[in-house]
């Protein structure tokens, strides 16, 4: 298997997060989104959607989508487990990755795509719309914070795929978007503490 | 079991669907999102994201968010099957039922929040933001036109839950955002004459 990937890129880094925890060791390729390296002919023939990370299998075909692909990696590896062992966790924990990934990690993306000067001049811009997302993401995190309560993680008693989504989207939103983790927010401020702290964020 | 419906939206319509094509009869109660009837106590105590569908279980708890139903209601009843019957195949049809909905169902609600008169008042709208969603809309129905090319469905040599997401976008798009499917997209048209015709789409 191969991966191909964008160090800069939130997709990308969620399977990157996802395959450390498993203890996987995937060679992975650089896709260059800045310049447009995947916009290419060559590169549309392994993902026509254009999008990070795609997932090379050993019979030369391709998969596409990042959460389709750590299902896959999930099946084959099923341990430590990520995505829920009986049917009833595995519901909770989609359920809890889709409530982040359609809210807050939406969010943060279109705002950055609208507000980042990165894009400037590159696609249309709606500052305006770009900076109530951004306060909208504010809001999930408050909102977050108070599901969380004192409970470790987002969807279960342990780590899952739930709590790399909230990472990724949370620093990403930090590093270009101009989002803030409020101090007052306790409860996801020792939650973040923990998770940005183990080894598998530093991928 | 029970479903917590709305009949207007886009999210509860691809749960009644896939229920429609399993050939289950699940009782449900709507809850109007017009007059605000989700985000009573009583509504957040069932889902404190807010949102419709939601999946009361035999036991009393409950389970949010449509594909995270639908996954369930799979694993339950596995045919006909809507997912996937191996790996690899639940992978490719994971990776397109994201397609279409991280895409055009995406840009479809967006479009419709931000410029359907419904909102005015209600929420900020941005209407450049929402005419700028709308072409890119109809760009994706281009590119989905040719990805399909000859083929039957989205996803698998049969309808899938990739399909039941694209028909709910396409058809809330026309019904609310001004999307329109241009007769040019053969392909396509020849898809959304068969899917939209099966009596699951009545649902």
């Amino acid at each position: 298997m191969k991966i191909y990937d964008f160090a800069m890129a939130p997709n990308p880094r969620r399977l990157r997060i996802f395959v450390a925890e498993k203890g996987l060791k995937i060679p992975s390729e650089q896709v260059d989104l800045m310049t447009g390296r995947n916009r290419t002919p060559e590169f549309l023939a392994k993902n026509p959607a254009g999008g990070l990370p795609v997932l090379e299998l050993d019979d030369g075909s391709y998969l596409a989508e990042s959460v389709a692909i750590c299902r896959y990696l999930e099946a084959l590896y099923p341990e430590p487990n990520l995505m829920g062992r009986e049917l009833r966790e595995q519901a909770v924990i989609e359920m809890w990755q889709r409530r982040i990934e359609l809210g807050l990690f939406g969010l943060v993306s279109r705002a950055f795509q609208n507000t980042n000067p990165l894009f400037a001049g590159r696609i249309a811009q709606f500052k305006d719309y770009g900076a109530a997302q951004l306060a909208a993401a504010h809001q999930q995190l408050q909102w977050l914070d108070g599901q969380l309560g004192d409970r470790p993680f987002i969807a279960a008693d342990r780590f899952t795929i739930a709590d790399i989504t909230a990472l990724v989207a949370i620093e990403f939103g930090m590093q270009v978007a101009g989002l803030k983790l409020d101090p007052a927010l306790a409860n996801l401020g020792r939650w973040y503490q923990a998770v940005s702290t183990r080894p598998s964020a530093k991928a």
